[in-house]
């Protein structure tokens, strides 16, 4: 069986934060996290995850996902991997991929090819690489001019003026057959000016044992992506977001400006459909085709059907039907189903509830833990009045129904077929079908009454 | 009399939706409406265009404006000339300009100067040009080296290693002798490996025939671009977006930063005017001078006058007279006339209505189909009751009313002059000058009321 | 004393508004209070500020906090430094900075670091300059070869094509012995093609006079920055806007995407928090650490503490205290102080109040001049009426109330502790502790209202 043995216990100083640095997030999921996705994809399930800095911060993030051991001095890379000794022992007749846990963009297409050559070149260890444009500050890769298999890795500061020039570059992710592997790193020393025990000299170990190691090229030169600090993280988001932008670009998914444009990996969008600047759509979000998504919008965790147009709307875990047409300003609150034909006005706030077919809820509203039926019309202002200080209750709405503007429905209560309540009524108990509901007492008409008011107050103005 | 032939039947497969090219959208007009522009800017007025794959789109967007053929098989660019013979035949003493319906960048001064060479010189054909950095992917012009005119167009997969270094590219649009194209047409073959007519052996042909054949090489070198793709599609967007965003800078109009900004071609705006991030200008908008527009405004086909101020403001077909302020988040919708003076806060709808000069509408109010006059101040929360689930009906409120929070006014209602309506009153009738109009009950106190209560409510939280 | 002399009197005709140049802004600040900042960080309190295009806004912007003079005429710039003369004679024993008004990125570091080379090495004149890519317009600085010192300023029009490739340019500051500089004014000449007097000329002068003369160069390229367009302009803007961000990212702040981030100069951010896009921070703002800012937050002159999520707010000259969470579309306005653990939802405007701890304001709701006690909840759609045309009033909300919703609280009103009010009450009089105030009538069900109704409202619709 093939391991993988993730090394997550760096900290990223120059980050400024106190957790581990593959906590740190690209388009919001942790580094980590695109490492462990990117192993499960190439249907690696053996997994062991080694912390260090702040390594509650992984547990509480793996919540027991995966095997993790701890690395409670930091002496290096080839230290980060002794630590999964035993974990490694106990599959020791396979291989085992090592990768840097703050490396996002390692992909499985990379790590099937790789094993691949593994396999089939009989390789000790088989070191994954780029070519990548601007090679500065990565270990270059000098390959034998006859073979041209990898002869040594070059650290920037150790490499000739020639080797600079070399554009092959190290990922820091490796294919290793796992017995060597254990063999190697019993033999690892810290001989050198950091005193730590690099991952790297295996590869000299290895060649100078006569085993067979060569390098296998990726073709998604940001596997070698790694980020330091802030600018460097920004740079990972940018690389992710603009990625993402283009798949769906190729999947014929509309973008006229990508300005502020975030989209999460895992979000679906059919061909047609339009996305606006300043949209985030995030989670597990699918959205069908030939919708209009935007400006501004925030989606997350959300099913949206066909043709829905959304202009600067907040939604979350919910589901918005085929047709409807929400915004500008409307925040849809989780659990809120919105059925197809719907129209929802400006300012208004839904929230846990069903709005039925066709229903209409123009403006400055909120309809929270409510059952609505089809072809209701809410009227400006109403309020579902859903918490009393002590427990939430649901309001009913049968189909038909017309709420006055200023309404207050008193939960829990319900209104039958086709009610109607008069602008400005409390409702505190069911109304039947087809009824009217009103409590307005007598306007009284106190005339000149603004006479002497009107003066000061033009004066004040 | 001059013709265009305007080539719109491609289908764009690669734009996954099942539209005519030619009607994607560059900054929300279809690239076949920049290509007719420019025709009519240039004063060319009979044009016909060649409609393909899902012609009805053709159709329907057209709606009757201009002439169009069917090209039933798509066979190539000269079989797409073909169907227009009819119309070309009607004024065959004149030049026809051929044009390709998905490249949006032609321009009414390309096209004059272009047809000024190609009178002058009496040429057959004259091919449009531009020179541009990167012209891989292009068909290049080849030019005599004494005569220095065109003496072939050669695709980028049949060019020699020198003649891929040449520059100067072919933009597929052309100006013909009406006649010889007429007699070119006839002559084209299908005998290539696509087995289509290209429009292009018509060069070809009229050297053979030694007719004086020239290229034009327009000062534009965008008239070039066209798109394949969404991700081609959004270059487009960006350079036309990016252009008249420069046309506005030297306008005197300030951005300080145009991430997110988006301004239709035919929007105006004056000197001083400072439009910020996120803001969409569309339509006929026209925009006065010393106003601050943005953040992330939407203003389609309004006329906003000097000196205004809109923070996150959505308005549509309406008039903002000067020195008016609205936000944040406010919605304008058709129809409506914000008269000069005015402030419109925060979460306010203003539809179809008349706003007078001096009034002000703080915060979380509706005016629907409302008549307002000078000075009026609305209270929080209020709401014109403009539709009673049947019709639509209006709201006159005089000068210098003063209307109390969470009033509602059913309409059809008329408010007189310096009205006082009480806060929470439903007003159904109208009310007279200087009058206050007030419906309120007696509040009843219930002491001790919460004490049982409040307990509970704070262990629940 | 060291003096400064800030030339302010340019007009910017390519601005195409009628300001003086020096008044154009760069991320919201006048371009001259720049150059007085770098001054003042630099310790140099003597400056004098020579006016002349429209003089009247600069003596309005400065309102008396420097010395200014007036250029009549515009003759050039040793026109202008001429009419600081008996500015410069108070103090002719030191030495006096020339800076541009319109070069916004001088700094006080490369002022300070100039002025040692020029009191070390006993210059009479020390260029400020620059090494930069694109030196293209720019007056080069050609330097003997022997010594290595400043030879002569060459304006790119004069400049041979050796001379054109120059990198190091002149940024138009300079440091004078104040003496020598009134001497030179004396001697400068209008013989040239536009009969200026050009300040550039007294290095000639000097040279000549065997007075040392040397160049500093500048570590901030940014230094020779100006703008003499609108597009220059966004230019400036767009590098102090990265540079600002690229602060922050060094202090560990967090961005993920900053389209559309605008941070002025002078906000501080706490390590740990994020900026989201279209976030705009301004003024004095103060952040603390792990914080989430955005989307499309404006945040001008507030103090936020840690913890802070604020979704799409606007907040103005106001405190937000730790852990409080508020958004989506809220308007915090000058005055308020949101008090630790309160929430605050979706279409809340609080105005000049001050919200107690682990207060809720869930939606639709105004909170004006009002001061508000601990663990409050407001129903939907509450308002405090704190205006009645003439004055406005306070409204007093006791710990623990329980605000029904659509409830109006009509100012001067007090609220003791935990009072209830019942939805949709108007409330004009105090309410006692424990109390619950409520003003409802019964509500009458009229029934089969709606059957005919209903016909007609479907046909319709």
């Amino acid at each position: 069986m093939n391991n993988a043995v993730i090394l997550a216990g760096g900290q990223g100083k120059r980050m400024k934060s106190d957790i581990p640095k593959p906590m740190f997030k690209v388009l919001g999921e942790p580094m980590l996290e695109w490492v462990i996705k990117a192993c499960e994809s190439a249907d690696l399930s053996s997994l062991c995850i080694v912390k260090g800095f702040m390594a509650e911060y992984i547990d509480e993030y793996l919540n027991g996902r995966y095997e993790t051991v701890l690395q409670s001095e930091r002496l290096g890379t080839g230290h980060a991997v002794m630590q999964a000794r035993e974990f490694m022992e106990k599959n020791s007749g396979g291989n085992t991929l090592v990768l840097c846990g703050d490396a996002p963009f390692i992909d499985s297409d990379t790590i099937k090819k790789s094993l691949e050559m593994h396999i089939n070149e009989d390789n000790s260890i088989t070191v994954i690489t780029a070519q990548i444009e601007h090679p500065h500050g990565y270990g270059r890769i000098v390959r034998n001019k006859d073979t041209n298999r990898l002869n040594s890795i070059v650290e920037e500061k150790d490499a000739t003026e020639a080797q600079r020039e070399i554009k092959e570059v190290n990922s820091g992710a490796y294919w290793f057959k796992t017995a060597d592997l254990l063999e190697y790193l019993g033999e690892l020393t810290q001989n050198n000016s950091q005193h730590e025990y690099y991952l790297t000299d295996s590869v000299f170990i290895a060649i100078n044992k006569g085993r067979n190691v060569n390098a296998y090229i990726s073709e998604n030169e940001n596997v070698v992506l790694g980020a330091n600090d802030r600018k460097g993280l920004l740079e990972l988001n940018t690389v992710a977001r603009m990625a993402v932008i283009e798949k769906h670009l190729e999947n014929g998914v509309e973008f006229t400006c990508t300005d502020g444009v975030v989209i999460g990996r895992d979000v679906k969008i059919e061909a047609g459909t339009e996305i606006l600047a300043g949209t985030q759509l995030l989670g597990n979000t699918v959205i069908g085709k030939d919708c209009v998504i935007g400006p501004n919008c925030i989606i997350d965790d959300c099913v949206i059907e066909d043709g829905v147009q959304l202009n600067t709307v907040q939604a979350y875990k919910s589901q918005i039907d085929a047709g409807v047409k929400i915004g500008p300003w409307v925040h849809i609150r989780p659990g809120s189903h919105i059925k197809s034909g719907v129209k929802i006005g400006d300012f208004v706030e839904i929230k846990n509830s069903t709005i039925g077919e066709g229903t209409a809820v123009a403006h400055l509203t909120y309809v929270g833990d409510s059952d609505v039926g089809k072809k209701v019309n809410f009227g400006c202002g109403t309020v579902t009045v859903n918490y009393d200080g002590i427990v939430k209750s649901r309001c009913e709405i049968g189909d038909n129904c017309f709420i006055g503007c200023n309404t207050n429905l008193i939960a829990p209560v319900k209104l039958g077929k086709a009610v109607y309540t008069a602008a400005g009524t409390t409702i505190t108990k069911d109304v039947p079908d087809y009824a009217l509901a009103i409590d307005r007492g007598t306007v009284q008409i106190k005339e000149g009454y603004s006479l002497r008011k009107l003066k000061k107050r033009l004066e004040k103005a």
